[in-house]
């Protein structure tokens, strides 16, 4: 009746009077409302739904808005929201050990590091010329890595120890000559994590991992079956293992010896390298990283010069630039997936740069005596507890170590009552057996925490100070160490770890080399396949929250209840956004989820008695870690065909299904392409494999064309990853974190990754298959970036986001259509969300690769786009939703500036090969060079369009040679008399 | 006996095994152990203390030393503390208004300006070349103020809004041609702490303050003695007086009309300068800057083009540099003190800049639409809070409001049990008597918290949708606003605020300005008498806390207690390092402590029946703001000369003290001498003071020298104040926010300035001095800094820290003395913590002046020292502490390679007037111009020493035209059709 249409409008009415007005939608896209029509108007739409509609096939539309529970919040709302949440973790002081302590982050280093947009929204320093500043500063975290582990190649992180003791089970495999070398021993003290993840990545490469003890196990048994062998150094219980007749039983019979290492310790210990390591691998997050419940956290991965080219990842290394100075880039890229595709032995991507970034940097605060100090001031409290615990009649089972004790309590004490004293002191300990208690002590350890310790085990905490006085101060003193294993060798001499100790001196670090770099807070970043989108303040804000960044991956339930609450939001969430049933949001990567999906669909297959199934079909535009993955899932890539128009060949995937389909197991479909189409395949592909007995598995990283438009569980897909580093705003911080979870039907729910820490609601291990990542919910610290952005926009403003997100790509399409030729578009001419470039007719024309594009790209003060990836010699231009009309018409403008300097050569006005493009990117010392011999003027190379006078950003160093630095690879940082 | 011996050694031992490792001291001074030694070595000393005593006379040495209670915290045991502290704050949401509300800070303005050292660390912009990004922004923000208020010259902020108020006065005073036109009238219903700071202005003026009702006041009764009238728009009871017919009437008595006016409200309403105002001020804290228990803010000011020239403060004006590009600067500078001296009617020298600058982005970030969403939001929820109120049977007793009610309570309701039911909901609301309560809305309210209210005031919160649906949504349909009143006027015109609404170019613009401006992040800023140390990120961080960020400054006591014990450990320890009795926080920078340290000393005199004392003594080496606070306190200044070494003139001292004996109120000491020389003549000089019947007051700009080595109150000084953005690590944020502190003998404890909101425990006023600041503690929100900084090094730490400065200063010094002539040192050669170099003698050998030399060490990437001051002519270096050696080096480096350029046009090399230094500084776009026609290289432009093509910093413009820019002057932005 009318009084329920007025109550409706009152609604309604105050509704709108008592909304916020810090709302997120309008600060999350770039164009404003007058923009938007302006842009359809030029693309020939009145609406943006008219604009969706001819560039999304109909038949794979949602039919229903996307619907997120308690969505759109303001910003304010949102921190006090997501306050509420955080407030139900409790945060204790863990003492847990196991792989992760906590740590004393520099406050510098927090604040201008983890908490800088000008570090964190870096994209991979694939554009070398405008990221000097974070070369140097992961060259400086190999250097800390290659020097504490005594093994000269060291790359610039992997995903976390886990996943890196996997790779290292790979480089094993692969340094073999025969493929019957394929056992690998590991030692049953490694963290259980550690061998868990290991397991699972084992099985994909059929080779067997046996576990027992390093000192009795008979290794001659094996014999030139041995591929390698795993040691932990210390051991997940504290022991410091002997490893040098270990090392040289291993390498009698041909293999190699992997030590997973702790990197504060090695500062004191000698290190593997020096007693016969071939490979280092571990953790740094205890060089300043916080728990964050598990990561993001560096691995480290060291290893012989033998081994320097299968390193897996990316690694830095020095070389020279067209005027001859020093310069730093990516090497060895040729043994990347993208390179190596389904040869590659690594699916390894995005990686955790910024967490690199933050301990290098914690090792240059500190630098070499800081470290030591450190390190003995651990020691020195592990000794003092370890003898205020003996006294108190319990008895440390480990007859060495440097940070962590065993415990074995006193006969009548019960573990129960520990953790219960522990408890009401806000303090966690490991939980071992009913009569053993372990622990670890870490940097940020106090007197004050110190007696607590010794109360929680009965003991005398009156003695400390007389135990602190009796105790060694050093390692080098201490009985605790075995005799031979103290370090001798140098630590971190290189002076860069010996200059930056004053807070004063590091902040202007930090300042240096962040001003070399392009950031998002300089520029667009419109790499294709990458969604360089905003990563907004109010997202990152709670990531530094004690509540967040201060839980042990494996504290206990009661505590992390917060962090339950969220991440189970998220998996209800993003099974929304991608039409899906079930969600883990264990993989710590896009890559990891591929590997992750992949083995949720073998295990399904499995359990219905289809192991047999083998087959992967990959198409052959797909990114470099879709053959990867799959070969490390133990599945056979066949490769599926694109036609002429970049859409995927139906005709020769149903060939190869068919003749498959007795052993397909899945195929892997990038959604819109990775040529930047919705094409409208899509759904007969899905048919032909499922009606051929396979699985479909979409890759998600284009989902931000598709949120809230279509899905991949609605147009049938049974399994898909996200990059919550692309689509869901994490910041790529310079090559990761990143997180990548991946969504399910029903049907494979049961078979998401488990964890020997994860648990279903009955206290029952969540699932029979291996984890993929070395903590239970992988980089869950970053978690609360991607519920925010996903609370902020709620399911509507995501999908504005999308409109928003393809919008701009067809509008810069648009604009640059009669400059260059826009590769792959559907039959109205639209792209999805990115679009290709087609740069190869210059090479004919002008002798001009995409290479000299991209380059010059950078005069005009951008980051070059994706480059040669997905087609050879073009470029592929993603801008997302975040940016604006006047920031893409710059990037256009720029473009068709470039396409007449092109044309310049092309008549003849520029000599081929001399040309302001061949000789791009242009420094400051090259336009203020005294001589000045160009057939171009100054002028034309620093200020090519008008506005850049007022705003530039200026590449750091000139046009870097890769092919020198791949020949003379160095790869930690040169010595001094290189740096005048 | 044997066993206390070895207990006190187990202490020790256990003291040093158990020490935190993260301790401060370290990573705040520059020059590491090592260093130390050298540099000693070099000046000839073996030690620290040795070389101390060649610089301080021994007879104003401290004889024991300096205890601070509980310092020496490690960082992270500093943090811990403060946390606890600041959790005895609770924070309540304030609706107490009275010129202080809740704010929504975009989070990107709070982590990319608040929180960045890039802008936090920067100086005043005097070096405009290598400050136009923060120059561009506080144009805007006078341009923001110039638009709302509708008065079109406006400076780049005041202290808060009290002062303001009395600045306007002088004004006033000032354009009036008779010393008899000295009558300022004051509404009675401004905010009470205005008038009180406004009164206590008017008294060293001898202007009569008069408080009325300005709609029934007779002002012809004052007749031609009307200097001016202030009233505030809307009142401090939320009242909208319409003040055209006020305006005509006191223009009619040849007074000026003066509007304290809310920024927000001015959105929408009609703007002073519309209505006859002649100066509106207020402040701009509402546009996004914490409350912070009632500072810092910036507090603005504008007026007529007649009264251009009478501005007080710092103005920002355009100008052209020496390509003829456009370029900001500060303009008209001739106004200031340190030009005007004695005659200036203002002392401000530090502002508020940075707060000014966030108020500044605030608006760009929400442009004219944003700002007015806002306002009229507040004003819809205030309209459904009136009427709820009213219908709960109260009386809103104003007539008119925007966002303020006075709320009368219906008979029988007490106002007691609604600030009862208030508190149970975490609510501050206005106490007005025993049958009203006032308060404020504000951006932040949300639709809870107005149920919340309702409900306080026992209304129907369930009616408050129907009211949100009937009441006027915006302000132009409300009844509430005069007729009349509503804004017809655009705001915020210029296209600065229409392009960085989105989060991703608000980012960007905020980067692209930081980049243009050298900050402590990207060198030594070695301002003679500023004292730019480390502002460190542990004292910095707690400042955003809110428990500290989010209290009103009138916030009940119980609310506070953190704060309170803050406050009063920071007043003890400032109290022992200064060596006086008493403290008080509340001046908002040093020129206010001189200020109201003056007036504690005639408020004493008065005391003793000795009002009549009125001479005050100032050496002529004094800085701008002695002369000018003595005339504000209503002292006569009388020169006192130095001597040619630079030292007090004893005679002339003791010749005027007894000429002046009888009248003798004080004398104003800066010591270390404004030379950089501690004389040993200030025990004399301050004895000949005393024997003449006067008080001591010393300035302690210079005070990073003297912290536990001597302290004024040792010496035997009566009063002196702190600059804690000098001495104690608050960040000089471009020119504001300072802290000002002073510190007073046991007699002048009484005459402490007293303030509205100040009691003392028993709960009666503080103080029946006036108040010198609108915050009963001023700036409280920074003052967590220096607290932090007082803590983290303890008394032996700050030792230590004076000793360092100094040691860097005569290293300086030392390293430079072959190339240039230091003037001033004492008998041993030594200056204190600074020095000045004499560049006059270049004038005749070469043509070049002071400013040559420093626009030259832009080129070397130095932000150059202070310029001409206290010697014409002259440069003065102050490295303080926290450079290290290194940077020194640099620094001295740049200094010899500019003597010797200066050399090379004394011997003919380069011509005079058109050499490196004259054309210097040198921009990319100069020294990549295509013609290159300079007497020397582009290379000696620009890469004059080789580190630098490492690291420079540019500048962004040329040399600026300081005299084009004062005669055609432009203090907002200039409009588009200038920007190409
Ligand atoms: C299509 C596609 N798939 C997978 C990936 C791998 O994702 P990640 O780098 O997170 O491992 C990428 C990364 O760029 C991609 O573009
Ligand atoms: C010697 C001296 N006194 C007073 C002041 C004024 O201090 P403030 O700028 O904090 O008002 C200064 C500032 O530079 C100074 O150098
Ligand atoms: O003026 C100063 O900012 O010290």
């Amino acid at each position: 009746g009318e009084s329920a249409v007025s109550t409706a409008a009152v609604t309604a009415a105050a509704a709108e009077a008592f909304a916020p007005l810090d709302t997120f939608l309008r600060r999350h896209n770039g164009p404003r409302e007058s923009d938007i029509e302006a842009m359809l108007h030029g693309l020939g739409f009145k609406t943006l739904d008219e604009m969706i509609s001819a560039t999304i096939p109909d038949s794979i539309r949602l039919t229903s808005p996307l619907h997120i529970a308690d969505g759109e919040y303001a910003e304010r709302e949102l921190l006090a929201k997501l306050k509420q949440i955080a407030s139900k973790n409790q945060v204790f002081r863990s003492f847990i050990g196991t792989g992760y302590t906590d740590v004393v982050l520099p406050p510098v280093i927090l604040r201008n590091i983890l908490e800088n947009p000008g570090w964190y929204t870096q994209y991979t320093p694939y554009q070398p010329e405008i990221s000097q500043g974070r070369l140097e500063s992961l060259l400086n975290y190999q250097t800390v890595v290659a020097d504490l582990t005594g093994l000269p190649a060291a790359n610039a992180s992997l995903l976390d120890e886990g996943t890196a003791a996997g790779e290292a089970l790979v480089v094993c495999l692969n340094a073999a000559k025969k493929k019957t070398r394929n056992v690998f021993f590991a030692d049953v003290n490694c963290h259980p994590q550690t061998l868990a993840v290991l397991k699972t990545r084992a099985e994909g490469f059929g080779a067997d991992v046996v576990v027992g003890d390093y000192s009795s196990f008979d290794f001659v048994k094996i014999g030139d079956r041995l591929a390698g062998a795993l040691v932990s150094y210390p051991d997940t219980y504290g022991n410091i293992g002997e490893y040098k007749a270990l090392a040289d039983k291993v390498h009698d019979l041909g293999g190699q010896l992997v030590v997973v290492a702790d990197l504060m310790s090695l500062a004191v210990l000698q290190s593997p390298g020096e007693f016969g390591a071939d490979i280092a691998i571990g953790n740094s997050q205890r060089f300043g990283v916080p728990l964050g419940y598990g990561g993001p956290h560096a691995a480290f991965f060291a290893t012989t010069t033998a081994n320097q080219r299968r390193v897996p990842g990316r690694i830095i290394g020095v070389s020279r630039d067209a005027s001859g100075n020093r310069a730093y880039r990516l090497a060895l890229q040729t043994r990347e997936q993208h390179i190596r595709r389904e040869k590659a032995s690594s699916n390894i991507c995005t990686a955790q740069a910024l967490l690199a970034n933050m301990a290098a940097m914690y090792a240059v605060y500190h630098g070499p005596e800081g470290i030591r100090n450190i390190a003995n001031r651990i020691h020195r409290f592990t000794q003092v507890l370890a003898q205020a615990v003996e006294a108190a009649g319990h008895c440390v089972e480990n007859r060495s170590y440097f940070d962590t004790l065993r415990v074995k309590l006193a006969d009548g004490v019960n573990a129960a009552d520990v953790h219960a004293r522990a408890a009401e002191r806000k303090i966690n300990l490991r939980r071992i057996d009913a009569c053993t208690v372990g622990l670890t002590l870490d940097e940020a350890v106090s007197r004050e925490e110190l007696v607590h310790l010794v109360e929680i085990f009965g003991g005398n905490a009156a003695g400390i100070d007389a135990l602190a006085a009796a105790v060694a101060p050093t390692v080098a003193e201490s009985a605790a160490i075995p005799v031979g294993l103290v370090r001798q060798s140098a630590i971190l001499t290189h002076p860069v770890f010996s200059r930056y100790h004053s807070e004063t001196e590091m902040l202007r670090y930090i300042t240096q080399l962040q001003n070399k770099d392009l950031s998002l807070a300089n520029a667009m970043i419109p790499l294709g396949s990458c969604t360089m989108k905003l990563n907004a303040t109010t997202e990152l804000i709670p990531i530094t929250w004690p509540e967040f960044s201060q839980i042990h991956p494996f504290a206990p339930r009661e505590q992390t209840r917060g962090y339950a609450q969220m991440i189970q939001d998220l998996e209800e969430d993003l099974a929304a956004i991608t039409g899906m049933d079930a969600t883990t949001v264990q993989p710590n990567s896009g890559a990891q989820g591929e590997y992750a999906g992949l083995r949720s669909i073998r295990a399904y297959q499995a359990s219905i008695g289809q192991e047999h199934r083998n087959i992967c079909l990959v198409p052959d535009s797909a990114h470099g870690t879709n053959p990867a993955s799959a070969v490390m899932a133990g599945l056979k890539v066949v490769i599926v065909k694109c036609d002429a128009k970049g859409n995927l060949d139906l005709a020769d995937l149903e060939a190869k299904a068919k003749k498959h389909a007795a052993n397909l197991s899945a195929v892997m479909i990038t959604y819109p392409s990775t040529f930047g189409v919705f094409e409208d395949g899509v759904l007969r592909a899905i048919e032909i494999v499922h009606d051929n007995g396979g699985q479909v598995y979409m890759d998600g990283a284009n989902m931000n064309a598709q949120v809230g438009l279509t899905s991949p569980g609605h147009m049938g897909a049974d399994v898909c990853h996200l990059n919550n580093h692309k689509t869901l705003a994490i910041p790529h911080g310079g090559g990761g974190p990143g997180v990548g979870p991946i969504c399910v039907k029903k049907h494979l729910a049961p078979f998401l990754p488990g964890h020997p820490e994860l648990f279903k609601a009955d206290g029952s291990p969540f699932s029979t298959v291996g984890p993929v990542s070395a903590a239970p919910y992988g980089s869950a610290g970053v978690l609360p970036v991607t519920w925010s952005y996903i609370k902020l926009l709620g399911g509507r403003g995501m999908t504005e986001v999308s409109k928003t997100a393809i919008l701009n790509a067809n509008y810069m399409a648009n604009r640059l259509r009669d400059h260059y030729s826009i590769l792959f578009t559907n039959e109205h001419g639209m792209c999805a969300h990115e679009f290709i470039l087609d740069t190869r007719p210059f090479g004919k024309t002008a002798g001009i690769q995409a290479i000299d594009v991209a380059k010059r790209l950078q005069d005009y003060g951008f980051h070059p786009p994706t480059m040669s990836w997905p087609v050879p010699n073009t470029i592929m231009v993603e801008p997302t939703e975040s940016e604006s009309k006047e920031e893409l018409d710059r990037f256009c403008d720029a473009m068709i500036a470039i396409r007449e300097e092109i044309r310049e050569i092309e008549e003849g006005k520029q000599p081929v090969g001399d040309n302001v493009l061949s000789h791009a990117p242009h420094t400051i010392a090259t336009v203020s060079a005294e001589e000045w011999t160009r057939s171009y003027s100054r002028q034309k190379a620093a200020y090519p369009l008008p506005h850049l006078k007022e705003r530039k950003f200026w590449p750091s160093v000139s046009r870097v040679d890769d092919t020198y630095g791949d020949i003379n690879l160095i790869c930690s940082c040169p010595p001094m008399e290189n740096y005048q």
